[in-house]
């Protein structure tokens, strides 16, 4: 599987921090795994939230775990527009001056200034499948995906690299379905 | 401008026959040009109807005229999904054994079999471009779209050739998300 690896459609979700999380679910809460993830030790969670925007809210949005530093939510753009939010395309963390939103969970609710973004779309690679594929954490590549109908190769794809991180693209469901992607996508590292 | 041309992005919307026309909005009705598009003769409508899946239903969705011989919805993958129809990805025209919807109006509905479909991504050439940019009548192409923080390269990419098209290339609001599309971005044939 020379410069290969599974493409992930990555719905919307959201990264929570234990303070937003006591706010929404009570006091004490903690998170309950339902599915684990490509990456090693991430879940999606039993917990689910509903986002709202100026226009309109989506429900029944899932929480991916563990508990992070910071509450994130990340939305496709069309996920975006439908609710009457700008928000920016980013990488995961990089959330300062990104669009806020407002969060209602069964025992309360947040107001985030900041923190709802785009996702860049990524791949996850270790140190090995890096130096095997010759390419860099942070490095932009163009990502091939073969898919049968409405094949596309993806530029500006984020290369991030960690011992922590298992390989896997990760797109959201606009990049899915402008690919036609399904859950057996495998995505290729081409030099055009 | 070798093989470029403008890219424009297709919001969800419908193509209407005569007689159903009638029924959403009353005898002898016709349509009320508001705008026309890049295709000479093609115009968006004031009229706008609400399309029903069996989950929701998507409100104000455009009708671009003129009238044709049979009705048809084209949707984006993220619209038929939320809604609940599984619609097929094909060319406009080729609706046989696609997926049905109900489509209301303000005088009336109606329930069509087939007719709603993702519509394959196309560009419109004229003979001369297509002879200028050495492709013909249905082939299939790459185009790069150059946008600045999300390019990409679309395969699967439909020719279409006519002395009745502009050149422009369409596609729909995943495809236009998936790379950040603008209402200035040029698509151009690559050979990849």
């Amino acid at each position: 599987m020379a410069n290969k690896f599974i493409v992930e459609t990555s719905a919307r979700h959201i990264h929570i921090s234990q303070k937003d999380l006591e706010i929404l679910f009570g006091k004490d809460s903690s998170l309950t795994p339902k599915k684990d993830l490509s990456q090693p030790e991430q879940f999606a969670c039993e917990e689910r939230v509903t986002i709202v925007g100026p226009k309109k809210e989506l429900e029944g949005v899932s929480i991916l775990g563990p508990v992070r530093p910071a509450t994130q939510v990340e939305l496709s753009a069309t996920d975006a527009r439908s609710i009457g939010i700008s928000a920016p395309l980013r990488e995961s963390g990089d959330v300062t001056g990104s669009a806020g939103c407002k969060i209602k969970g069964p025992c309360g609710e947040i107001e985030i200034k900041e923190g709802v973004i785009i996702a860049k779309r990524h791949t996850h690679l270790t140190p090995e499948t890096a130096e095997q594929f010759k390419v860099k954490d942070k490095d932009l590549v163009w990502v091939k995906v073969n898919t049968q109908e409405r094949k596309a190769i993806f530029g500006d794809v984020v290369v991030r690299v960690s011992t922590k991180f298992a390989p896997a693209m990760h797109i959201d469901t606009d990049e899915a379905n402008a690919v036609c992607a399904s859950r057996d996508s495998i995505g290729e590292i081409v030099f055009v």
